[in-house]
């Protein structure tokens, strides 16, 4: 019989939140993993203990949505390896970050996928896993592959509606929704028309409107609002579950609102950027606009972020993630390659060589906390919510990852309590990735995590601001099933004779 | 140090379903609450063990909209005492009740409460609360009795828009939103237009249409709608929170979802009947239809149906209760009293006597576990969420009551696996309700509660049917304020010198 | 036979606008009547001839919504007469108005319009008519009184959601609708509730908060909006032609585009002041912001103007009129009366003496001329529409007035020419109105009215600004049935035995 | 000086129609133009009369979307040639149609116009023009040949978002949009995604269903919503205006009136077909439902036809027109070659094979009277607006064409009044097209045009049914730009140095 008192560690004295509940217990971890949840747990004596003192004490973040040692649409390679984006992961209180694995046009998915996994294991700081990016979904891919990508632990593709290199038809996006729905995979769409960019780009240029800001023009709300109501209807065709990621402006949040009030299985994902940050920073003197320059751009109206609040808070908002896709602002060279090739030739740089991404992965949980929560514009139960179980949930890691309770791994971030609270100001300097600026500078919020557990071992000490997981401490999390609604089931008669997963 | 081996019961072998969680392991329980959850409990001998044998665990239910021992505004007496009511809920797995407790106009509402908590104590097969339902909002009453009411552990006030004994103006419903604001009381509404409603029943009677099935012609969907309209704009003019009760149509659920998307701290009820039944059950033949008469009424268009399980599964209904408003179909001397009180004169009764409420305390919660999640509209989270979390996170119950985790009282149902699974058929010789029908008679589902613990007690034994909890197990919970999101703060000015409770 | 060289008076050399045309003829006029339109007519040699030179010609402006000779709720007169009001009037290219005979509490209507007539007759410098507001309704008045007003010449009755004196409630409200609609009468509705002005009011005076611009602060578009949709539920419960009065707001407008949309036959009208003024006048220095108190009160968000604009253009609004209410600024003795009763107890003044509502009747048509047209917000097909044929249409005086068309009265205001046009500043000095002020002192317009015919004569000469018409020109118009759709005729059961007018 | 007593025509006593107006008086016609308006015009000897007897006169029906002497997207040749064409239409009421002239992919547009000209010139029995349709907007093209094409007297182009020979790309279409905004030309689109109407296609050839009904099927209520969204808001990135032809359901419909709301240049157009018929016409037994597939489809849920109704009385449709797309049931072989190339191989047929397009050149305009009017759906104002006006102003052929006045081709249709009217069953025997079949076969209306005038001379007459013009009487109409509401002049920075037409 199970004897209680052979954990290895029990953190007493904390409030556990979980996405719905909330409440006064120790935590008895054993192997890494929470056995038990009781009040006053029994400790042997060579048992580990952690005082909370009073603290919250939530799940591990789950940051969804990283880009890592990828090459970016626009050539350049992101500035963090999966030691220092993972490094910085866990200092922000994110114990599992999912990246992504590109299959490049012409190619397979499977050799990617594989390739990503080598270059990912053994380095990282924390747990990680793939999404895989669809470019080139051949009759194989969405029948072969597919399937052979789940059984690897790969249950969620990612697809773009534009960038020259990953961008696909409506038909394509229409065989891959079919395709994972068969193979109960989720699909994650980028959501902006990219003959509308094009269009507009090629007309900015033409007529030198070049300025960081002009990233902004050539990319307004519409542009999202009409891929966003398309990528639901392809969905709402095929009867399959989706996530719109990085949603940033209050027409796109609409449309995902009213495909959820009709109970389709649309899920979305914002980012702290289009909650917290406004259009006004891509006009900062100089260059420095392009330190904000991400796509969808960050937007002018303060509805906009409104409404991304009152989606974060009314459930229209499924995942919080950071899309941290970090592209330095100097080169090696010290060059500003984020600006222009040839600053000669365009003294003022050219939005359109910009890399479209900010960094954020440090920042992202910290932000959410203490914007939404300490704020009080979400409950701490919808923080857990947003930044862990949803994405455990949707992306097939749960009940491993995403929520406090036994048999789940003791992935653990302990907050201060409002009376040890510490106000910190988000500088570069303290920051763990390797990227060189932060979009966030200067901001003021009111706490950073306390302490960070990785599988039950403190990973982050944040009173020394020391990541104490060595490299190589984060595994690779092979996922299964998506556990939140999937398709509806009233498909029409043209997919009646499917058997897809848990249809 | 806490002895672990000292539980009063272990619950073993189940799958612990909470508004966010699913995972399996045992419970230890202790004087009545849940004081560990983990793998493999030790139990000493004699300890009482229960097997689940791989079935879900849900949290007991919480009705939070029950009519017990109260005078109907038609002056029916409800055909349910304290003890039948309990009896029935306990029978569903509802382990506790929120009745009312009635205002007369001209009088006060605290010795109401009394009297009421009178008739209740000792006499309850399950624990209870009431909501107080306010007619006669006086200054004092907002002022004074309102907090003397929080004090006593009620946080909840009820106000009709409609019923001549009942129905408060616009202007009373303000008073109270403001009172019930700074006193941190939740506020409920019964959202019908009065005027409406009287215009088209005084037009229908003059024509002799009287048949049950015009009870519902007097109330299209457009009365309700509209009155769901209004008390959203009272409630944002105060910034107060609200809940609109026992919702039947698309148009309500429209309005109340836009809300919502706001942001506003707008709540919702619904009720089975509005989920499966239609208005043919009013054309029955005869007096039948009767029996279904409840306000609103049950509708006639398919897409209201659709439209409240579209708003169960996506959050725009807070909680399922029964609005159980038990009135025989026969009384003592055996006359239709629901029809007519003068059979010769009116051989085809009047709708407009027949009492407005239907039973629904037995059913509620096995008809929500069957048609909501076994037929896979809803998820087991999503069940656990409306028939038990929030109702005792809004009414001031939580963690004690909606949850398990360490700390709350283990109120359990535990249900059979779908391998052991029965059909049951709804007939009203099972039902331990003292009504003398249900309207849901005939309606086959696919199961009912194998095994239900009050407070770690087996209060009712499905394999036999037989209520174990001797009445006056019950007890009153008294009860703190509400959890959920509250007044906004972005109140106008003149209520910025307020001091609400949490606000 | 009708021999044609025998008109009193041929236009020539005008562009003819009507609600949908515009064509280049001249037009020939006897006894006040158009009886012939073509190109180059024929005129004998006692025929007057008047050339308006290429400049645009439209049908005389029908302000159907001015206060005249009549008390205010608060108990001031409006400070202009029939004669000074008219004249006003007819100086603005308005040929027809509608003004009020109200009903007091507990008295008869036709008692009323009689008075009213009288007080009238004789007086006026141009055509006119009146709507009857309902205070009371009595069945008399529903059953009797309705018809008889109609037989009188009066198809329209407006009525007040708030207002203590003229508030009705929603079951008078129904009767009316009811008696209306069986009448052929349209319902005029001010829509604003008056619990919730009387709430955020008592509010604002217990906190001392009395300056001009808190009239705002006690009436946000919230309070507007909810009365819009009750009053268009309430319409829809009678299926009865409604007209919803002064809309300010983009929640109020969207309300009714929503009902149009559904095909009810819900109409709007708005006003210059919504369309052109914002709250800020009512924080001009001292007490100069109460000479822009109306109700509803204009609005601070610049999305309440455009989407008027956007109302009027794609029609939403189908009339525009001026809600002439005109209360001086300074009384007889010199007090500024509109301010307070006792400036030295309130230095501040105090919103709620002051009456509700601004001059607007000299202005009107220039207004929606210069900014609607000249600035192209609207076509001229549109203008006419608003200013003149869809009041015209719905209140029963069609094809009389409203249009320029064979068997039309010569009602005519002709327009410069883009090249002969004058800019022109509206200042208190140049006005026909009996006001003290303007609220559009100093706004600079693109023109105003060339010349203005009242049936075949010329009543006003833009050139001079003398209105030519002695007062007693004016004759009443007793108005028929509205020609604008009516009851869809899909009522339901509760009402298929009347017979109303033309259902 | 003019002599009135001149006229070639005077029609007596009818009552005359416009789009705003209703009056009754004479028309006096010379050269074929309407010079005078009047009551008791005097008429020389030898003028001829005509005497209208009390009925309405409303101007000559513009079909603005017909097909003629066309090669369809599958290769079948339109069944109508331009005399049988013509000669249906002017039947029917209609005095002027806009064919299309469609480019050739690879081809220069101008020579296509040409052609069409050459093949029309001298053959039609009513005036006539055409749209341009594009299929291949190379630079040149949008820069230079839009321009000539504006020269000859062609203001408006056509594109398509479906069909593998017609669809363009989304960037494509901007280019055209902004090319056609620069020349002052409106845009129409058929709007259905054509990648999701193929993969549904493949999927169920795929599965043998093909029969006609499957072509519903294959193009639900969603693809036409989807590609209507994404069509405004193209239009919107270049402030263009655009109408969308042959909108059938309520999601399309919803769509165009939000953007109809927010004060955008949409305009739309729907069918007779849409307004009248259902989905179940495809359901004939064996083949017959071919003759009811079009696209797209005729819809099967109530809600849809409801929806276009309200749309056309509320002004969110501009213009109601045939789509007359003529495909013979049988062909020279008396094969049904609109269901299959090899009866054989497929003794069902295939709905992939059968062309899309019904006939309805002769019955719309009847249609519209006795379905709209007579049974008290629209208005006689809004019928002439739908019917003509709109036509005529949209595509620059007011106010020559579409309405009633003096200026004004004398294009008439004399209706019989309620008295004289006679019930009429639309049967193929009667019909003056080429098509083998109507689609309206055996449906029952109120009434059919009594008399036709083309320009001052009788073409039709009802009571023989004779087509009186012969062919050559039409003649081609050099349009010019429209008169509706073009840009909104908002458009931003990227497109503020063009100067096109009017902006």
């Amino acid at each position: 019989m199970y004897n209680p008192f052979e954990f290895d560690l029990v953190v007493r004295n904390g409030i556990i939140v979980t996405a719905s509940d909330e409440f006064a217990c120790d935590i008895g971890i054993k192997d890494g993993v929470i056995v038990v949840l009781g009040q006053s747990l029994p400790a042997s004596p060579d048992c580990e203990l952690i005082d909370a003192e009073g603290g919250y004490i939530t799940p591990g973040g789950i940051d969804s949505h990283v880009h890592i040692n990828q090459l970016g649409s626009l050539g350049a390679r992101s500035s963090d390896t999966w030691t220092t984006g993972t490094r910085g992961a866990i200092s922000g209180g994110t114990t599992t970050v999912i990246a992504f694995a590109v299959q490049a046009k012409g190619k397979k998915i499977m050799p990617a996928v594989e390739e990503y996994y080598q270059t990912a294991k053994g380095a990282c700081h924390c747990d990680y896993s793939f999404h895989s990016i669809i470019t080139d979904p051949t009759e194989n891919l969405v029948k072969n592959e597919i399937p052979k990508m789940v059984e690897f632990g790969i249950t969620s593709v990612k697809i773009y509606m534009t960038y020259p290199l990953l961008k696909l038809s409506d038909k394509e996006i229409l065989d891959i929704l079919c395709g994972a729905r068969q193979a109960g995979v989720t699909t994650m769409v980028h959501a902006e028309n990219a003959d509308m960019i094009d269009w507009m780009t090629n007309n900015l240029l033409e007529r030198g409107l070049v300025e960081p800001w002009h990233h902004g023009t050539s990319r307004p709300p519409l542009i999202e609002s009409e891929a966003t109501n398309r990528a639901i209807a392809l969905a709402e065709v095929i009867d399959a579950p989706m996530l719109i990621v990085h949603v940033s402006s209050k027409e796109a949040t609409a449309h995902i609102r009213k495909a959820q009030t009709r109970g389709l299985p649309i899920y979305a994902e914002t980012c702290p950027h289009y909650a917290l940050l406004t259009a006004d920073k891509m006009h900062a003197p100089g260059f420095e606009g392009a330190k904000c320059v991400c796509a969808p751009p960050v937007r002018s109206d303060p509805l906009d972020k409104e409404s991304i609040w009152d989606g974060l808070g009314n459930g229209t908002f499924t995942v919080f993630s950071s899309d941290h896709a970090p592209y330095n602002y100097y080169d090696a060279e010290g060059k500003q390659r984020g600006m222009t090739n040839n600053p000669t030739k365009n003294p003022r740089g050219n939005f359109k060589n910009t890399p479209n991404g900010i960094p954020g992965i440090c920042t992202r949980t910290p932000l959410l906390w203490s914007e939404g929560v300490l704020k009080g514009r979400i409950s701490r139960q919808k923080f857990v919510e947003l930044n862990s179980t949803n994405a455990a949930k949707l992306y097939g890691m749960y009940p491993k990852k995403g929520t406090i309770q036994p048999g789940s791994d003791a992935d653990l971030v302990i907050w201060r309590t409002s009376k040890s609270r510490r106000p910190y100001t988000i500088t570069q300097d303290k920051l763990h990735h390797a990227a060189d600026y932060t979009p966030f500078e200067g901001m003021e919020i009111e706490d950073w995590p306390r302490t960070v557990l990785l599988r039950g071992k403190i990973a982050y000490d944040g009173e020394t601001n020391e990541v104490l997981a060595p490299a190589g401490s984060g595994e690779f999390i092979k996922r299964g099933f998506s556990t939140l609604p999937g398709p509806r089931g009233k498909s029409d008669a043209w997919i009646n004779d499917w058997n897809p997963h848990e249809m």
